[in-house]
């Protein structure tokens, strides 16, 4: 298997499936359509959508109530983008190098069009109950999404991440930054693919364990890399966490240590893999690649 | 029945409804739900958790699962107003006397908190499931609830009124506008009521008729007490939308098309009733009052 052709492949793939959902931009709402699908089309690595085909083909997957599920993680997740670049958040004017939902939208359609992709997420989800007779999965699902999304998973780790800006962070406020507004959506993305399988609530458990060390260990390798590489490895400035006085793993442990705790982590994600039932070498490769980036 | 009473005792009852539902200001999460719940407990008619629940009755509704809707809807329609005064839309200090999120919470939180509002409610919706054995009526109200509150409802509405904010407005977006960012919060409550009861298809979509027309006629009057009140009976200063230069069905059609415009509809609204099985005077009387208030 050449892993780089399959992944591009299956981005193409999970692309045309997030498309297919996306909203007319015509009638009265052709703006702030526009706005979400400029948003949406602005690219990424189709991660969290990825991770939920690929672990619910693990458990055995194959009906397409999977789709409106994984056009809806992108629509979250983009949302938390639009919202996170505004003024009052971040201020980015670019990202992943095309001007920012508000430059180009203004700061009114910023806000409420990442409104709209959020509760577009739930206007596509609830389409799912119609394309399966497990509708208890479509629910328990929908209840897995909503809980890893709102103030007790994503949205609350950005709200403490946002308070805590330019203070001195410990080591619990830091893993429960990581926890929520990196892992989560990834615990998200992958119980919802076992869920909708039909896997078993100890599965369910299980994923969701490895699904966290995968966000952490994926977020502490962006710190790694921020001191070990180099601008032109990683596509933009390295050093900016030291520059910025960013408090990280690396500031907080020390680079050995950050790299272990990498390791320890993907290790323990792997481990879960071992145990299952079934097998998907595409999913355990797509984990170690993201773990073992250089970029 | 004495109707001011009644309606303050069923005020009373329902916020207490609400408050079980809030999250807990504990823990890292403290901050974002303090802004949360800050925003929820600032008041209002809570007229759409009532309106939810009175229909709910009028279908002969009997059961806890019409809690969880009706704190889910007064989250979203909060949801919408701390967006709605955020320095980037209305730019709005205070709100019924007491100030805005963003100005308590800052810009930041005032974004962050009405996401999570939002999201919120879809979690609390979800839990409604566990409440019944109707999981598909539930499952029915969540998608009229999600359908009406997003870029085909409410928050369609809101994003053409920001475009078109000092434009001239002819009558097709004028209605729009009202049609979505007023009355659709109003048929998904009703709507949501009549569905969780076990109303009929046919009976919903009656219930879905009346509502537009009491979303509308309630807006248009707001326009005409702009004109023929006073500043005392209003509570707040009249002629503001001649000094604003604000199109409303007053500005457009005239003083007596646009009080004749709530006549019909809340005649056209209130025949419905009539021809339903069941009743509910208090309901009929609501209507009745938000329709021919003076304030």
């Amino acid at each position: 298997m050449n892993f780089q052709k399959t992944l591009s492949d299956k981005i193409n793939e999970i692309e045309t499936i997030i498309e297919s959902f996306l909203p007319e931009e015509s009638g009265f709402t052709a703006t702030v359509a526009k706005a979400m699908n400029y948003s949406i089309r602005a690219g990424g690595k189709r991660l969290r959508p990825m991770l939920m085909q690929e672990t619910y083909r693990l458990f055995g997957g194959d009906e397409e109530v999977i789709r409106p599920f994984m056009a809806a993680m992108e629509m979250i997740h983009t949302h938390s983008l639009i919202h996170d670049d505004l003024p009052a958040i971040d201020n980015d004017d670019y990202r992943r190098g095309h001007l920012t939902t508000h430059k180009v939208f203004g700061e009114a359609m910023g806000i409420l069009s990442g409104d709209a992709l959020l509760n577009y997420a739930y206007e596509v989800m609830l389409r799912a109950a119609n394309l399966t007779v497990h509708t208890d999965r479509v629910l328990l699902a929908m209840k897995v999404m909503a809980e890893k999304t709102g103030m007790y998973g994503m949205l609350g780790g950005q709200t403490v991440d946002v308070e805590n800006d330019g203070k001195p962070l410990d080591r619990a406020l830091l893993d429960y930054i990581y926890e929520n507004k990196t892992s989560a959506l990834i615990e998200a993305a992958m119980m919802t693919g076992a869920i909708l399988a039909g896997a078993e609530d100890s599965e369910v458990a299980l994923i969701e364990k490895a699904a966290k060390n995968i966000g952490i260990a994926f977020q502490i390798q962006d710190d790694v890399l921020d001191v070990i590489s180099t601008d032109e490895e990683l596509g933009k400035p390295v050093h900016s966490d030291e520059k910025n006085h960013k408090v990280t793993y690396v500031t907080l442990l020390g680079l050995e240590a950050a790299s272990k705790e990498v390791k320890r982590r993907s290790d323990d994600a792997l481990l879960v893999f071992e145990s299952l039932k079934g097998e998907n070498p595409f999913l355990e490769e797509l984990i170690r690649s993201l773990i073992n980036r250089r970029k």
